[in-house]
C-alpha cells in the first residue's frame, strides 16, 4: 500500500476523520447516563462476565493451570458477600473492616504534586511521554536513600512498581513454572494463587485444603508465629511477610536472621514484603535487608498503599539486589530487569510525583500521621477484643488485628459478624489452612467508623 | 505474641516512631542531591543491573525461558545505541523518530480532569482506595459507548488496564505455555518476546532470525501487508495489530473478514492490537468487532497512549467478549477476570479519571486535534522520502511511515541516519526478520523537529 502524497488530501482525510467522527454524540450520552457505584464496581469482579450459551467454541485449550484455582479470588469473594447480605437487608449500615483498603484522604502535600505534574503534561516543558520501565531516576534515588541508606542497596538495584500485587506476578512470572515456593500458613493470597497460575503447583488437595507442591510453613500462637524452619523442607523461593498479613506479626532480628541463613544454606530466595514496615513500632527490622547476607539471597516488595493511601493510586516498588544470583551465576536483577521492560511500562507519571513527594520530610511526616493515625484505631479494635476476653494477635506492628475463636470454623464466625453485627471482617481460612479458628480485623476504617464497630462487637459478644 | 494493651503505650509508641525516624533527613538530602534525567534513566534499562563477581550463587535455576530472549527488548536497545552516539558526538543536536514515544503535551481538559482527581483524593468524600480489579464503572461504560456502540460489547467486557503492552503480557500469562502462537512479520516486539518469556517457543533460531514454535506471517509490499492466509498453519492464538506497527498498514474489511473465518475454521484466537485505530484516514475497521463473528474468536485490546498522549500516564483497555469461549466452554472472559484480579490491581484512579474526561465531547475533540497533528507530520515524513525516490509504505492510517532501502541491511541504514543526520529511527529487523530493508519512521515529534529532521534526511540522501 503506498502512502497518500504530502499535503491537502491528507488534512482533509484528517480533518473528516475529526468532523464525521460519531464518538462525541455517544461519549457525551453515556457520560451523562451513567452513574458511578463502588459496591457494583466490585461485584463486577466475581460476578462478570457470566457464561452464556453459545454454539460455537474455539479450539483452544484453556490454561490447565487455571482450572486449578479455587473459588475467586479471596477479596472479590468477601465483596460478593457483602452485597449478598445488602440485598438481604438493604438498610443495613455496614462498616468493612474486611478488605485492608485505606479509608484516610491523601495529605496534600502529595496529592498536590500530583496536581501540579497533572497540569504540568499540559506544557511543552512539562512534558513526558515513555519513563523509565524502572521508574524515574529521582524517584528510585528517593527510595534508596530514604529505606536502604546504610544498607548497601543502589539506586539501580530498586524498581518502581504500580505496586506490590503486581510485582510478585511479575517476580513469579521472572521465575516460571519449575520453581517451587514456600509460603507462610496464613498468608496473603496472591503468592499462592499467582504460583498456581504460574503452574509451579500441583491440585488442590480439599482434605488439607493446600495446593500440591507448595511448602506452607505454620505460623500461630504456638510457635510466636515464626515458622519452626528444622521442619522446613527446602524451596527454591520462600514467600515472607513482615509485618505478616493477615496475622499482623513482625519477625524479629534474630527470626530474620535465621530465616536468612536458612535460605543461604538451602540456596534459596527469599521475596521479602514489607508492605508494613511502617507500622513497626518495636525494634523488629523494617527491611530484610538490615540482615547481614541478606542481599545475595532476598528480593524485597514494598509499597506507598498503606503509607499513604495509595490504594487506588498504585505505586509501590521491589529491591532486586545485583548480588543475588541463580545457580548458573545469572544476575536475577538482569532477568527483572527484562521481565519489567517487556510486561510493563512505568508507573503513572503522576504516580511517581506523588510518590516523591511522600520522601519529601512534610510527606515522611504526613505518612507517619496517617500510619500513626491506623495504628490508634488498631487500639481500638485490640481493646474490644481483649475487653471481650478473646486472644489477639498480631496489632502491635501492622494494621491488622488477629482475633482467635478456637474451635470455630472462620467463615461461620465472619458470617456471624456480619449478619449480627452489619461488620464486615476477613476469615482467618481465606488466608491458608492455618488461618483456621482466626479472622483478620483491619483497623482502616474512619475514626467513627472503628468506635461504632467496636460497640456492636461489644454489643454481640459481650 | 500478644498485642499491647490499649491507649498510651501505643500512642507513645507511634509517636516515637515518628520522632525517631531517620527518613525525613535521609530523604530531604537526597532530593536535593539527585537531578533528573530522562537519557540515563533509559540507558538504565539495558546497561543497569550490572553482573558483580561475587561467589555466592543460589540453587535457584534460571528460568530457561528468559535465556532465550536475544539481546535486549528493541527500544532499550536504540536508547543504548542513542547514548553511545551521543559519547561520542556530545554536540550532536539527535531529533528521536525512533521509539513512538508521544511529545505533544495533553490537552486542558484531560490534565484538568486528572488534577481535580488528585486533589479529590485529599477529601473525605472524593479519597477513594481499591477500584474494581477492571475498572471504574463509569470508564468502562465510557469505552463501551464510545468505541463499541452498536457492536454488542457490553462494559462488562471492557477490562481497563494500565496499557496495552502490560495488557498482553497478562493475556499470555491466561493462554499459558502450551498455546502456539502466530505473528505478523514484521510486528511490535512484545507479542514475540512474551510468548517466549511464557514458554509457548523453542530457541531462537539464529539461520532464520526466528523462535522455533511461532508462526511468522510475512505481510510486505507483495501481499499488501497481508498475510497469504492459505499459506499459514492453524495456531492457537493469532496476534493482529492493525494499523500495524511498524509497517502503518491498516487491514481493510475485506481482509479482516478474511481473517475472523480463518480464526473460525481453525478455532483460534485473535488477539487483535487497535491501538492506533483513530489514526485510521479510510474506512478500515478502527475495531475487531465491527466484523460480524469477531466475538466467538477475537479479543481486542487498546490504549489512550497515542490519543491523548498517555505514554506516560499508563492507561489502555482489553475487549474479552463473553461469547469468547475455550474448547472447553469456559469463558475466556472469567479467566481473564481471573488474572485482572489476582495479578494486577486496577490502573491509577487518577489516569482512569483522565481517561473518562478523553471521551468526553471536548475530550474527544482534543484527542483529534492531537492524532490530526501527528497525521500532519506524517505527511512532511511521507513527502521527504518520497521526493528523495524511496517508495514508502504505511503513514496513511497511522503515525508511522515505513521506508524502504531495498538490499541494505536495516541496523546499517538505523546507524547510517543516527551518524549522518543525527536522526534516530527504528531498524525494520528490530521487528521481525521481515522487516529487512526497511526502517520505520516515526511522526511523534514537536513541528519544528519533524521539519529539520526532514532538511537533514532530504541532504544525507539527495
Amino acid at each position: 500500500m503506498a502512502a497518500a502524497p504530502a499535503g491537502a488530501p491528507a488534512i482533509t482525510a484528517s480533518s473528516s476523520f475529526v468532523s464525521s467522527s460519531p464518538f462525541c454524540l455517544k461519549a457525551s450520552m453515556t457520560s451523562q447516563r451513567r452513574p458511578a457505584g463502588r459496591v457494583s464496581i466490585v461485584i463486577r469482579c466475581v460476578s462478570s462476565p457470566p457464561a452464556v450459551d453459545t454454539s460455537f467454541k474455539t479450539n483452544v485449550p484453556r490454561n490447565a493451570n487455571m482450572a486449578k484455582l479455587q473459588a475467586g479470588y479471596l477479596f472479590p469473594e468477601i465483596a460478593r458477600r457483602r452485597a449478598a447480605h445488602l440485598l438481604k437487608f438493604p438498610d443495613a449500615k455496614i462498616i468493612s473492616l474486611g478488605i485492608g483498603d485505606t479509608t484516610e484522604p491523601i495529605p496534600n502535600v502529595i496529592t498536590n504534586a500530583m496536581a501540579e505534574r497533572a497540569h504540568a503534561l499540559s506544557t511543552i516543558d512539562g512534558y513526558s511521554g515513555y519513563g523509565a520501565e524502572q521508574g524515574e531516576k529521582k524517584l528510585r534515588a528517593a527510595i534508596a536513600a530514604t529505606y536502604y541508606a546504610d544498607l548497601g542497596i543502589e539506586d539501580s538495584d530498586i524498581f518502581v512498581s504500580d505496586g506490590a500485587k503486581c510485582d510478585i506476578s511479575r517476580l513469579q512470572v521472572l521465575f516460571g513454572s519449575n520453581v517451587t515456593i514456600a509460603v507462610q500458613d496464613p498468608s496473603y493470597p496472591a503468592y499462592v494463587d499467582s504460583s498456581v497460575i504460574m503452574g509451579q503447583t500441583d491440585l488442590y488437595q480439599q482434605d488439607v485444603q493446600k495446593y500440591g507442591n507448595i511448602e506452607y510453613m505454620r505460623c500461630g500462637p504456638e510457635n510466636g508465629f515464626f515458622p519452626d524452619l528444622s521442619t522446613v523442607p527446602r524451596t527454591d523461593i520462600i514467600f515472607f511477610c513482615s509485618p505478616n498479613n493477615p496475622t499482623g506479626a513482625a519477625a524479629s532480628r534474630d527470626q530474620l536472621t535465621k530465616l536468612v541463613k536458612f535460605a543461604k544454606d538451602n540456596g534459596s530466595i527469599i521475596v521479602y514484603d514489607s508492605a508494613y514496615a511502617m507500622y513497626i513500632s518495636d525494634d523488629s527490622p523494617k527491611s530484610i535487608f538490615e540482615i547481614p547476607g541478606a542481599k545475595e539471597v532476598a528480593i524485597e516488595t514494598a509499597s506507598f498503599s498503606k503509607y499513604a493511601g495509595f490504594t487506588g493510586v498504585r505505586l509501590g516498588w521491589t529491591v532486586v539486589p545485583k548480588e543475588l544470583l541463580f545457580s548458573d551465576g545469572h544476575p536475577v536483577a538482569k532477568d527483572f530487569n527484562r521481565i519489567v521492560c517487556t510486561c510493563f511500562n512505568g508507573a503513572s507519571n503522576i504516580a511517581q510525583a506523588g510518590g516523591l513527594a511522600c520522601l519529601s520530610p512534610d510527606g515522611l511526616k504526613a505518612m507517619q500521621d496517617v500510619v500513626g493515625f491506623y495504628k490508634e484505631n488498631t487500639e481500638i479494635i485490640v481493646e474490644t477484643f481483649t475487653s471481650l476476653g478473646f486472644n489477639v494477635y498480631g496489632a502491635k506492628n501492622a494494621p491488622y488485628v488477629w482475633v482467635h475463636f478456637p474451635g470455630r470454623n472462620s467463615w461461620d464466625v465472619f458470617a456471624e459478624i456480619l449478619e449480627k453485627a452489619n461488620v464486615v471482617t476477613t476469615p482467618g481460612t481465606g488466608f491458608g489452612p492455618g488461618g483456621e479458628g482466626f479472622v483478620r480485623v483491619s483497623a482502616f476504617g474512619h475514626r467513627e467508623n472503628i468506635i461504632e464497630a467496636a460497640r456492636r462487637l461489644k454489643q454481640l459478644y459481650k
